[in-house]
């Protein structure tokens, strides 16, 4: 009995899929572009009756009129024209939803999904937001069966600088400091990392959905362009705290760290490696466009791993020569 | 000019892949069957001229005959078929690799790699081995250009739980003991991550290529079959460790853990949770198919945790229970 089950098993992998189970599916999009999306993903796409694609940016919900006006207008262009190329590639009209509306309309997101399949398309990999799981768990009240195909996140893309993953503590957020508000709390988990040797992956924060003070005082919704932060100001926001909390955790000329944007593999992926010193100091547009993400690396640093990210130093010379003499790497 | 090369690359994206440049390509397949490589995996698969798959095992190397013979034998039949099920799926011969042929022989698969595409296609995430950096530094030593294909790997499909994956330290590997040998270093950085209240993710073994005491007598080079550790075993690995070194931070009914197989979504996806006596004590069967992989669950526990973990709990009161009272979660 088992065998046969076994047998089943094995042949319905390379059969058509089928499935009776109606199912709400949570699909990762991976990191780079539409192509990321895994061949199982694109069948549950294609099977659905409705599909959501999860927006980063409120600049994804403009109107047709307006992404016209704004061809001109780089990263914006570029992530709007994206989601049109995705629509094409998918072969299915997409309903743009913002993170607000997963969080708050998860209702509407499911209606039905127990008599039709629904999708709902997220960047990286399903289980990167808790947004998701709270979803999961409303499906699950309403006895909806659900799905989640995974893909790549930046939780082990990472491993695309060479450092292992391994080697790697616990993730924090840095988000844009203000004049009076500057949460650091991600001080002490990079702490906790440090002392134990371990590298810590920082992911830097996205504003959208800003309204400016103008437009606020004149009741208008109107609201700004995103908001990425880039490598030179978290490295100087981390160099702030660290003046202030002053626990030798970061150098500016002894501490490493390796700077991360695109990691999907693609043309537009860069990874640049150096002192903190090296990346405040390095012009913002040579680490390519955002999302980025930092690692600060630890203490238990291998020969290896510098080895591998030498390549992306902006001075090898001194990457070496700090892996060498405050890592106590053995380099050859 | 930025406009242009904007516009170049966007359209990029819509058209057909085409690129000039030889690449040796390493490509994650993620971590169900053969329909969880992405859509750009997938074309690389077909423009390559050599496609070489790591094997996990070497059982994947028998030959034709026995590869028959065995057909009745589970897992290896399994993986067999699964094999050739990826072969007719991506359209391509594959030449089977393993491990210890990719860390010895990369000179082999990379030959004349930069005169035609070839692909090393492995399971996971291409950054998940350090195997996969070493032959992408030799790669760069002789001046191939190289592009690495991410994935899903159990680094962030753990999520699958409801675990959060940032609060999760570093990843522990746990080995076979033998009577004489039993390596305990994961115990003292599963004891780093819990004095942080971190979650631990547990890798267990797999023995492959071992040759028993009678054939290596008879100097004959026969395999045994690959070998999985079971959760109960890994759970009684922990404990023997905990009844050594006495540090307190793992107890049969006071810890919670989670079981996790073959996370990818599919249907032979098994998650289980509860104390470490639930999981020791559950038959081993019910965990599903290896790899297996455990969380040790740390005292951070969020109440969000607690409830989509409690879906997989063996022993829903006790789960809740013991969330409540030993990890402080406030439940309803």
């Amino acid at each position: 009995m088992i065998l046969a089950a076994k047998f089943l098993d094995v042949s319905s992998v390379t059969s058509h899929t089928t499935h009776l189970l109606i199912m709400f599916y949570i699909i990762g999009l991976g990191l780079a572009d539409e192509k990321d999306i895994t061949v199982r993903g694109l069948e549950a796409v294609k099977g659905s009756t409705r599909v959501y694609l999860e927006a980063y940016t409120s600049i994804l919900m403009v109107q047709k009129e307006r992404l016209v006006r704004e061809l001109a207008m780089g990263l914006q262009t570029r992530v709007s024209l994206s989601w049109q190329a995705k629509e094409a590639f998918y072969e299915k009209p997409l309903i743009l939803a913002d993170r607000d509306m997963v969080e708050t309309q998860s209702d509407e997101i499911l209606h039905r999904a127990d008599e039709v399949d629904v999708a709902l398309l997220v960047v990286g990999d399903p289980f990167g937001a808790t947004t998701h799981t709270d979803i999961l768990l409303r499906a699950r009240a309403l006895h909806i069966p659900t799905r989640v195909i995974h893909n790549a996140s930046i939780m082990n893309a990472v491993g695309a600088a060479g450092l292992q993953l391994y080697q790697f503590g616990q993730t924090v957020s840095l988000v844009f400091f203000t004049e009076t508000w500057k949460p650091d709390s991600f001080y002490d988990r990079i702490k906790e990392n440090a002392d134990l040797g371990l590298h810590t992956l920082v992911l830097l924060d996205i504003k959208v959905k800003e309204i400016s003070d103008e437009n606020l005082a004149r009741g208008r919704k109107i609201y700004e362009p995103p908001r990425y932060m880039s490598i030179p100001l978290a490295v100087n926001q981390l160099l702030e705290i660290e003046s202030i909390r002053k626990a030798g955790i970061l150098d500016s000329d002894n501490t490493l760290a390796v700077a991360l944007s695109r990691v999907g593999g693609g043309e537009d992926q860069r990874i640049v490696a150096g002192t903190l010193a090296n990346l405040a100091n390095h012009p913002e547009e040579s680490f390519g466009e955002p999302l980025h993400s930092l690692i600060i690396v630890g203490k238990r640093l291998h020969h290896l791993e510098v080895e591998y990210a030498e390549d992306f130093a902006i001075d090898r010379e001194r990457w070496r020569m700090v892996a060498s003499k405050v890592y106590g790497c053995a380099l050859d």
